[in-house]
């Protein structure tokens, strides 16, 4: 019954993807809204999850060389403005400080919407000699974008991120740094997220400001969308040029270093959610879920019930992120709460099951029940949380392969995209002009090309000139 | 030589302690200073000791309860205007951002320079039963005040801490978790950085803006002056009310909740480097040392030296944070180098020490040097780092003792606090013209009401009528 009234309070998935998502969000308790239109808070249920992505992806960077910095929230207009390209993709959407107290800045300031300018502040001061390099330095902090649409963890005005920033020595080895990272966000994102990403490069039109290459990591949401979830920076000599950064190379002969800038932001949570996500609310992959097994005593009035429970939370905590719901709602409304809340795994333990010296594990991600011997339960709980995983990837996988389409004409590839949401592969002739008319035509962006090239056809899908590359085009959030 | 020249860089304690100070925070790596006046950059080792303080805090956080959230960094001027008291203490030195993008912003948002009133307003949406109570949060952040002069870590216009922020069904829940939070923060001084605390109630001149009561943990600098080091705040029900925040009771009877908040910054980096360091730099309690033994080769040309070396390393790194410098600078300079850093404990590794299946193990914070076998060496590191800690504990103790003086008249008063830097205990009637006539003629502020209190005579230290406190007084960072 109880179960019945909780799942009936999101709208169903089907019927209105948009409506479904901030049921969700809203449901599990990941966010609230606060009275700054644009600015979420993270409840501690959905910080949870942010904090386990930070932990291992934190993990990630210093086992790859990184160390962590703090750089100011604030950016004086005067630094914002030395990097032209750059100021022209941020100026339009940063927030100004004008005043501080009572009285009027000299120097108005922004507050960071990204920080290479600040980095480069900092590089010009401490790097004299090859021997300063490189830095690979990243900081976990927030930034802002006044974005005029906003929606919870998609797209706010402040969000979360992680932003690295190193320089080198030579061009190429900030080169490797930048597929280093991109790397290690396609593992973290298959292996820890179990979603499937395409690593590819951007074109020029949807390359970040400032710099010569951007790399990506794309994935497929349920509904077919695309969502960016990583991207990494190869910013030539740009950067280090327009801030007068040099150093004494091994001869003493003055030379520019090369930089690179990496982030990941809040953004993978509404990743998480739009991926493996059903009508029952959020699914969560076992290695960022703030709860991982969530133990439910059944008719737990009887005797020996409770301290059964108890003694197995014991064990299980032990193992896993455990929790033992011991308060005096039904069995059914626990199951749904903790299906609303995505919890991979749910063990039930009633009197016949200890009489049996047995429990129940019941999968979040396919409702899946299997009876296991208490004896060996830890092992058993590891292996369903590893198949848990396994389940999202594949199902990710699967919804990914079955929405994937190509096109070799104009006419194909607007008939796909008005009647098919997906991703449509395309070859393309690298003008820009293709890449804009694809855009308002078909109404679709180019997501990636990727490191994987597929020949589709000799020609440019929308102007039949020789193509150059295999693109990925669809509709983002 | 090598080590000479360092050590001569910086400033000595005695001779000027405010230059030593700004000479060790850089030296030191431990920041840069930014572009904008008053915001510091904190470098990696200076980030790695607030990232340590962080894992231990949170930790304790976790065991008593508490789960983080993510609040919004800005604040709608309405918003903060809600708690008279509050908005009176922090409006003339909040940063305001007036322009998004291009456009004038409807109304005005100060960068938060604490979060009460974001958290009153969250609370409201979210509590509405007993059921609902208590909520248990906190947040690392960081806030902005705009003040006129600032110091690397002691005073910035943007700094890191964590605020805890609770809501409870009666006072005194909120009020005796006031009090574990305060004791959790003592704990921490001391036992992980071995800095002695006073702990007590401050005057209602220095209470926290709208609170009913400012419990703080006072510590006293190398130089005597008093660092106030983390407090908690009872706010009673005054936000509450301001906010309209009210929930069912048991009975089902409308009631208003009560308030706590309560928190520590980065200015504990600031208490560290100005509670142990010497005139050779930095001294760092092992438990947040980002480095806690660095092992320096002699004369590692020698045969078998660099593999020895490497082979301790790689056991010592099992258990603690261990780093070993291979690099061709000289013994002396790493010495230095290591030491400045504040690195607790140097292993010294040299022919003859591995012809005798020794190393020589040397104390930061005393010197001292002691011959210890290869074969127990895990044993005698653990050993040592908890000398250390007790060292620094005991020393800081001995300092505050020492620079502990009593008053019982006004002249005696002004005599202590021109002559001798330290704490004054003294005797006070309560009344705030006393406390300010203090500040006036002697140039001390009340540090706090201690809860273990003394009677040094009957009388206001001030005035002469009866009195009902013996207080802390001093001059403070």
């Amino acid at each position: 019954m109880a179960k019945e009234k909780l799942v009936k309070e999101i709208t169903s998935m089907d019927e209105d993807f948009a409506k479904w998502y901030t049921d969700v969000v809203s449901k599990a308790e990941l966010m609230d809204y606060s009275s700054v239109k644009g600015c979420m808070i993270i409840r501690p249920y959905g910080w949870a999850i942010w904090e386990n992505i930070q932990k291992i992806m934190d993990g990630m960077f210093k086992e790859t060389g990184h160390e962590n910095v703090s750089m100011p929230m604030f950016i004086p207009e005067s630094l914002l403005q030395k990097e032209k390209d750059h100021v022209e993709g941020f100026a339009p959407e940063v927030a100004w400080v004008t005043h501080g107290g009572n009285e009027k800045l000299e120097e108005k300031l922004c507050v960071r919407p990204t920080s290479e300018t600040l980095f480069c502040d900092h590089y010009k001061n401490i790097i004299h000699s090859w021997r300063d390099l490189p830095k690979l330095y990243n900081q976990w902090c927030s930034v802002v974008r006044w974005e005029k649409t906003t929606r919870p963890f998609l797209r706010s005005r402040e969000f979360h991120w992680q932003e690295g920033h190193t320089i080198h020595a030579t061009a190429e080895e900030a080169q490797a740094e930048t597929i280093q990272m991109l790397n290690v966000y396609a593992e973290f994102a298959e292996k820890y997220l179990a979603i499937p990403v395409i690593k590819g490069v951007k074109t020029e039109k949807e390359r970040f400001a400032g710099a010569v290459n951007t790399y990506t990591i794309e994935a497929m949401m349920h509904d077919g969308k695309a969502l960016q979830s990583g991207t990494s920076h190869f910013f030539g000599d740009g950067f280090a040029k327009a801030f007068g950064i040099q150093f004494a190379d091994k001869d003493n002969k003055l030379s520019t270093p090369f930089q690179t800038s990496w982030g990941v932001s809040t953004r993978l949570i509404g990743a998480i959610i739009m991926t493996h996500g059903d009508d029952n609310g959020l699914v969560l992959p076992p290695a960022v879920a703030p709860i991982q097994l969530v133990i439910v005593p059944i008719a737990s009035h009887k005797e020996g019930v409770t301290e059964k429970a108890t003694e197995v939370y014991e064990r299980m905590k032990k193992v896993c992120r455990a929790k033992i719901d011991n308060t005096d709602n039904s069995p059914g409304w626990k199951f749904a709460e903790y299906e609303m809340k995505g919890v991979p795994l749910r063990l039930e333990l009633g009197p016949r099951d200890i009489e049996n010296n047995q429990c129940v594990l019941v999968r979040r991600d396919n409702g899946e029940k299997t009876v296991v011997s208490l004896d060996n339960l830890e092992e058993e709980v590891a292996r369903l949380l590893e198949a848990v995983r396994d389940g999202l990837y594949n199902k990710a996988l699967a919804n990914r392969t079955e929405k994937t389409y190509e096109a070799t004409t104009l006419e194909e590839m607007i008939e796909i995209a008005d009647t098919k949401p997906g991703f449509i592969k395309a070859m393309w002739c690298e003008d820009r002009a293709c890449e804009e008319a694809l855009k308002e035509k078909a109404g679709v962006s180019s997501r990636c090309m990727p490191f994987e090239q597929d020949k589709i056809s000799d020609k440019c899908v929308c102007c039949g000139k020789p193509a150059k590359q295999m693109v990925f085009w669809g509709k983002a959030y």
